[in-house]
């Protein structure tokens, strides 16, 4: 699993019990699913569809950094499945591991249309490929 | 079930195609969680455990009023476990429901700790028996 | 008076005396009395025109819970007048009270116009007459 | 009356009628009020304790630049009392008027502590007197 | 110089040092200079080109009130170039200074358009000329 | 250059020609910046001395998603000089490019503080290294 982005624990993030609040990690690992969903079937209409159940292993503190995994697990006609990791950055223990966000691909009026992938790309690969041609 | 806060979704709670992002709506419903328990737990140090998984059955647009709902399925010893729904408030179509969200007890160690509670309790109730002392 | 809307005060919500903001005790009261108008008037071109004078009677610190009752006391022809209170949840200590929020309904133009309502509707009675016809 | 702090509306400060929303107009005067107040009690514990009614005069749209003013009105024991307006920074058109913000100079146990100020200082001189010395 | 807004550092604004994050500071800068040349140049359509090498001279801490100086050092034919100050409000500490800012002046396809200024202009003098046409 | 952290474009970031805020950017990349630098030199106690002159060479839209690219380019006593870039994720484009942003590590008092490092570590051979001692 490829960790990209980073987050700072701060302030704002926190619950009243002082570690990170549970939804707004969710909220991050949602935005980097579509984020990476995104660039994968290079198509912004992109919307979750489903989250599999989520524990919360353990917690981060004011001024951690934590970095997110994202890895696909299954390429649908329409959808791409995939998994995720939030571990905290300097210690690489666990804070959440979700098996299954299904990431559904959009048409212009909203609904499901084929996205034609079937495995991981690399930007720099269709960038190459383009000027090839 | 008792729908109480109120959300009016704004152009930061957007995803690309323009509805309401699933990550956010997560993070709204994981507060309300929050602020149930330690109402109902009298205890400020909640924290969220486990959420199951969530299906995301329609969604919401600029400018939409969405409610959340929360009611609690089963006190545990330092848990309690809720249920969550959220609805467009205008045409009462639900927009997630999540039937488990474990919020657990916690003392100032941050360990497990007895909440001794069994049941919903009204805080105008405990204001009155309070007084009645 | 019908309290829904239920707000944590966060670190970014505290003055530099370490309580809760004026401001944004009016920005979350603003909200709340727009979103009521907006229910009721079945409009979302709602803005407000007058707030009466504000006496906040107490504070409240971070992690204390504020809950925003709102009741409409004048149906205009073009306009609706609330009242609203904010109140520390565990307590139920009244924080401010506010005796007139005025809103008016706005046509496509922003001119004011008439809404025909002259008393609280439930979205579900609504609901169920809109099935029945 | 002088005009100091601008503000850009931007699309998170709009309600469902794309204009300015009333609440954050008035979370971003009572911030610039406390900063007056701070600034000229030199003591950073001040809080609102009144705002006297507001008309919403005209209103602002995306892009817009508001510019707010504050002026003292009167100078009491432990208050201040200070007048607020906010324009249209290129057409100098009012937006809102305020005629009273008291805010209240507090000691480190938040009881209002007399201030000893009677009319408006300018840092510059404090800092040329404090050379002096 | 002239200095108008003003900032109250906030938690959300500090670094894990607990000093104002060099980053928020560049932005708060960047807000004010593009301000500042939107009301000079009377275009909305104005971006950053470039910005001069940034010396962190001191800091501010939470609560601290700070406030931004821009002033025009060149009148380029399609641009403005500023120069920036940022200092602490109550000891007058210079922050930082940036030394050229280059503002762009756009016209609706995102392309350089002359903008004829060549000084400082009041708003209140643009109005007055208008009243006498 | 290894670019971790993704951002998406959003309302919020936008400035009024509807292109991404340049001030916002360079909050982005001081942030990144600043997380490197702790993770790198194990400290939180990092702050941002220097950031080099920045040319905007492009810009980025709502719903574009850009990444953030920082390498060492000097290893000081007490500091660490970083170069960094944003492009656009889908595209590569170039969008800034920073030669040098000196971030100084400090001591509990906030002085400078040697930290004793020399080149880039891995946290994966960081934590291998913990476990056979």
């Amino acid at each position: 699993m490829n960790y990209h982005t980073r987050k700072w624990v701060k302030p704002e993030d926190l619950n009243a019990n002082e570690t990170l609040f549970g939804g707004k990690l969710l909220a991050w690992v949602d935005e980097e699913a579509a984020l990476y969903a995104i660039i994968q079937l290079e198509n912004a209409h992109v919307v979750t569809k489903y989250m599999s159940s989520v524990e919360f292993i353990s917690s981060a503190r004011q001024n951690d950094i934590v970095e997110i995994g994202i890895e696909p697990v299954k390429w649908g006609k329409s959808s791409l499945t995939l998994r995720a990791e939030v571990r905290n950055k300097m210690t690489q223990q666990p804070i959440v591991k979700i098996d299954e966000i299904v990431m559904v691909n959009l048409d212009n009026n909203g609904q499901p249309k084929p996205h034609g992938k079937t495995q991981v790309e690399f930007v720099s690969d269709r960038i190459a490929a383009q000027k090839q041609q």
